[in-house]
């Protein structure tokens, strides 16, 4: 039989999944992108941006039937590399021996599932096709292309997979009963780079993220395959320190002499860098619905942009597709069914992701300060190895359980929390966390939290 | 001295009161209405359309120097009269004895106000000006007037109090680091008359608002001077029942006897009504920043849309426009000063007042249902007699107490609850609550919340 036809807008990782993923589904996907192809242009060249991937992200890869290629370029960071301002640095693992988060290259794996879609004859891609229009009763879409062209295509369903700044999303602001937020959060961040030795080999540990936590401000570092290290530096937008305070160059030189001093015998001219550039807004955006007139979805960061803190966006968005792909096979193709079962399915987890990454920038901002937060990833981490099957640490649970929805993983991740004020408001819990009794009052107070019926 | 010149876009009750105050500060004002002159037309007749005022609305008036010739002709509604399904009335005071909501037409305040307005010769007003572009940098604004001409206003100067659907808050979505969100109820509604007995008289008692409550909907109806009765039913969009389900006129003449017999005895024609129009729905508008470039504020429902459950939206409107009144003088008229004192002065408590109207939706649609809602709220009231000092019911604290603020209330109210979790705990309270020791306890669990430091 011959299947309905689809319009993604947006070529990058999630809207190339979805599109491989309906292509597989025996759809016909025209793939629309603003921008030139990254894999014939130079525009990218010498800057590598990274993101993480964890088991979400691969596990999702591997639902929807993709060989876990993009892992073979990807680089492992087992643990935290925590520097604090006297250049110490000290370990914190993210998780059971042998779990690890995954610096994956952006361009790298769009490019990867790029070449995957264009070996599917189900799929049409188009680079440098900026979407000026769509219809939402129709998903009739309308695309600016060169010499200011305009390309009007007519599909049976279309997507918005254009990103934090999503257009379609936008255009849907005006449609009635659409609920949707965009919330700044007060930090900016620019990017700075560590870069390769001579010999190619890294400057730093490949295999940690690095993080630099200075309370209301951080830095951090992704390796990268190349030798070199992405570095992200979080700041507040205004106020003392900010990026508005910041003005003068002996000022600049100053903050980060006194705050990054080991980095700075590896970062790449920070301060003409901080210097030129425009540090980048930090947003989350919450929308309700993600579909309209059964004819429309919005997917990723469209649907669902979040802050990075939690290294879960393409996480996230990977497993939209993974959950659309489950629901096609479900529901027999009928788009009546998938779309609201898509929205009430994800709503839930993208807000909870949402939340999550949200509230990780003060714990990962605070890593070395906060000597109580330390003691109790201490208890922590020495309960769950003892009862894993009462206690997974909350971090655990988003990152490397990936059966665990995102909105579960909150909702036990606050219980947690209650049950672990308790055992914090012990008086001299910072000296006695070690003692048996404290495993044994956990012991109690986590059953009767998560054994019970609730 | 010559003083600054204000455009004010929006000509209802708060863009009115914020001219007036401005004007008698010293200012020129322009104020501009998108609509005709109510006063000369009748585009409005045949319409009441009431809103609710009470202390904080009559407090921020006298503070800006407004006698209370409105209060003249508004109804005081001192309790709530609970129709239930078999057409037994209950009463519900608002407060203790001689407290009070009103009842004010929307077009009478305003066309009061803006008869003040128009003898302040600092004022213009200018009606029929719709509202086409305003420039965030230097405030100039541009109105669509008769015959489609163009109106370039020149300011020094701008506020949007534009209303819930405001055109200067949307063209400001663009702005960096501008936060907003628009969230949709689950609830909309539809406007139904009462009309008055043929010689002037309310069909029902004229002193207090009459409550349907059915749980997941209900009518509410307000009287009016002409002997009329302004009612609302909200109901849910989808579901069942909901507007969406009520589509067939047997249905909805069986939803209307079924729900409110005893109504059906006054109304004018409501399922001719029901069928004709079309549901309204209601949103929540929160945004910050208030104010752009200390040149443009957003004030009233542009600013903080709500929901109309506690019958505070002019009232926080009005104190919005006493908070600058108040702001002018102390900053002796710096508006560099003046914007972000205003904003972060009045966020946090439009923050409030937006989520106490959302809950309250729940209170007021089940209150003749939970006993132990009733049970909670007697305990409250004899408490709150007992040691006034102490305790202040929360409905009271929004509506009967301008001096706490939105924000101060929600807090207390929230301590409140915990408070009253534990009283409502005990088993066989339900039928215990008027025993002394319950007293007792409260007051020992009230005095450890409310008189200790936080």
């Amino acid at each position: 039989m011959t299947r309905a036809n689809f319009t993604v807008v947006g070529g990058g990782p999630v809207g190339t999944l979805l599109a491989i993923s309906l292509a597989r589904h025996g759809y016909q996907v025209g793939l629309y992108e603003g921008r030139p192809d990254s894999r014939q242009t130079s525009i990218y060249q010498g800057k590598s941006i990274n993101i993480a991937l964890s088991d979400r992200g691969w596990t999702s890869l591997e639902k929807i039937g993709i060989s876990a290629a993009a892992k073979e370029q990807a680089i492992p960071m087992f643990h935290r590399a925590i520097h604090d301002v006297d250049g110490e640095i000290s370990s914190l693992p993210y998780g059971k021996e042998g779990d690890a988060i995954w610096s994956v290259s952006r361009s790298g794996i769009n490019e990867q599932l790029l070449d995957i879609a264009e070996a599917d004859r189900n799929i049409t891609t188009h680079f440098e096709h900026r979407l000026t229009d769509i219809d939402f009763e129709t998903a009739t879409t309308t695309f600016k292309v060169e010499n200011e062209k305009e390309l009007v295509v007519e599909s049976d369903f279309s997507f918005g997979a254009d990103g934090a700044n999503s257009k379609v999303r936008r255009m849907a602001h005006n449609l009635p009963r659409f609920s949707y937020s965009q919330t700044y959060m007060p930090q900016c961040y620019i990017e700075l780079n560590i870069p390769a030795n001579p010999d190619g080999s890294h400057k730093l540990e490949k295999n940690a993220l690095h993080i630099w936590p200075r309370k209301d401000f951080m830095l951090i570092a992704l390796p990268n395959t190349d030798g070199t290290f992405t570095c992200t530096l979080f700041l507040n937008h205004s106020g003392e320190p900010s990026f508005e305070a910041l003005r003068e160059r002996a000022a600049v030189e100053a903050f980060f002499s006194s705050n990054f001093p080991d980095a700075m015998d590896y970062l790449e001219s920070p301060i003409d860098t901080f210097m030129e550039k425009t540090a980048a807004p930090l947003f989350l955006v919450q929308v309700f619905p993600w579909s309209f007139n059964r004819k429309i979805g919005l997917i990723g960061d469209a649907a669902h942009a979040i802050v990075p803190f939690y290294g879960q966006g393409m996480n996230c968005g990977f497993e939209d597709c993974a959950e659309i792909d489950a629901l096609i096979t479900q529901h027999d193709h009928d788009w009546e069914q998938i779309f609201p079962a898509y929205e009430n399915a994800r709503k839930p987890n993208g807000d909870a992701i949402a939340e999550l990454s949200k509230r990780n920038f003060v714990e990962m901002s605070d890593l070395s300060g906060d000597k109580q937060f330390q003691v109790r990833k201490k208890i922590e981490a020495k309960f769950s190895a003892l009862h894993p099957d009462l206690w997974t640490p909350l971090y655990s649970m988003v990152t490397f359980s990936p059966d665990v929805p995102y909105a579960e993983a909150l909702r036990i991740g606050d219980e947690q929390n209650r049950v672990m004020e308790r055992i914090m408001a012990r008086p001299g819990i910072e000296d006695d966390w070690d003692e048996p009794f404290v495993m044994d009052q956990l012991l109690e107070l986590a059953t009767e939290a998560f054994q019970l019926p609730h």
